[in-house]
């Protein structure tokens, strides 16, 4: 018997994975959780029936999430992850030096649990050995709230604008999300698919606009996400993320990287003509 | 009764689409060829049971394939398209005011004849009328062998290197590209998915580079090919595709495109590290 798990990218057009079995299945207060193991992807995490992360091609995401900012940030010491659960994206804060604290604000903890007992590739920085990670299993934006002028670099690793991470794409998160950044803070959320996610883009662009000076978006390609176009949004107080990259810092980085690199940087902000157009000010 | 095309792109992965209706199924002395109408993507045609090109997501191969090229070569009077039966290549190639003879030599006749008739978005500009375009119905191979120090650019837009494309993507096709070319001639060509076909893409660079003196692959995302990034060879006799390109010609282009652009052709060979890794150099 074969089994397939199919996503629906819209209600007319998806990817299908062939699946071998599955590990876990369970509901937290806030969302259906399923790790399964696909035949092609390697393990895969799933909130709410969507494909979250697979281990064979978290790489990009978590490169192209965290690298950018922390290579254009000039001192990134104090950086925080909200969402992010599975632990890719702290795994990848932590392998800069200059990083002193990489705290994770989760909002479900059975998340952070199920990584760290099912894909430990990606949790290997928040099963509790790590000595530069704090955990904090709570709402991004009570924390941010409560932590003012705080933090170096936001990373916002959070699901689609749906259920719980609704929130996240909103003015009002913005704006504490700028007042939890010191004054040349910067923030990275992801920001959908430019290809089938137009809508979204321009309403988050917008109001990223009427928060920070400085916004771009740059793209990475992810098989297992829609259309397999994804793009974050890059929005700063002081550094732009190509004229103030630091190129040879990049360059001379003392870890491996299989998506992100020092030229990939800079290509990733050159953006196809309908992307940009998803994002014009109007 | 709701009808979905799948295609593996490996055993255990792929994608798939919701089918409206077939326009079109027969088969040709070389292949199956099949036309039908998706949900999602418009019209889409497929050889071999294969996607070759869709309504929607077409706009991203047309572009890269020719415009890179087309606006690295100072004067592309002369432009041999091999393959490309679906006519969006060519279409795009007319766009060029320095294009005199715009040449299609397709291996299937039958390609072209329903391509014509039901993706006329696309068979525009090979559907007879346009005043610079010359149709071949012959084997690509046979047709350059004949054409010697002809043309100033050759695109190879062939199928994947099974059934009646083997032949293009061997060291053998591209000496005798390199012999219709003229001394500052360009060619490109599709070269599959970094992602999926690693050892492909190996085989094929060794094979350019033992021909051409430049050669350099950049990437594009289209969403209904195998993985999503899918990549081009650019090989060449002069013409080095970033340090030639014509930047300022490129960006005063009287032609809209939806996918290239000035900023995108340079950040279209900025490339992931593990595409730059499958076609280093041993």
């Amino acid at each position: 018997m074969s089994i397939w798990y199919t996503e629906k990218h819209t209600p007319h057009a998806g990817i299908t994975l062939e699946i071998r079995r599955t590990l876990f299945s369970g509901k937290s207060e806030f969302q259906q959780l399923d790790i399964v193991e696909t035949e092609e992807y390697g393990r895969m995490m799933l909130l709410d029936g969507l494909v979250m992360c697979t281990e064979r091609d978290e790489f990009v995401y978590h490169d192209m999430i965290v690298h950018p900012a922390l290579f254009v940030h000039p001192d990134p010491k104090q950086v925080l992850v909200i969402g992010g659960g599975d632990g890719g994206t702290i795994r990848e804060v932590v392998r800069h030096p200059e990083v002193e604290l990489a705290t994770l604000c989760e909002i479900d903890g059975l998340v952070v649990e199920k990584s760290v007992e099912y894909l430990p590739s990606l949790a290997c920085a928040i099963d509790g050995s790590h000595p530069k990670v704090k955990l904090h299993i709570d709402d991004g934006l009570a924390y941010i709230r409560e932590n003012r002028d705080s933090f170096d670099v936001i990373l916002v690793d959070s699901t689609d604008p749906i259920g719980p991470a609704v929130g996240l794409f909103e003015k009002d998160f913005y704006q504490l999300v700028h007042g939890a950044l010191k004054e040349d803070g910067i923030m990275v959320a992801q920001s959908e698919s430019p290809f089938y996610h137009a809508e979204i883009q321009k309403n988050m662009y917008q109001a990223l606009r009427e928060v920070f000076p400085i916004v771009e978006m740059y793209q990475a390609f992810i098989p297992t996400y829609p259309s397999g176009l994804w793009s974050f949004a890059f929005a700063s107080k002081k550094y732009h993320p190509v004229r103030d990259f630091d190129r040879e810092r990049a360059a001379n980085r003392a870890f491996r990287t299989r998506y992100y690199n020092e030229d990939l940087h800079l290509g990733a902000f050159m953006l196809p003509t309908f992307a940009k157009e998803n994002i014009e000010q109007q």
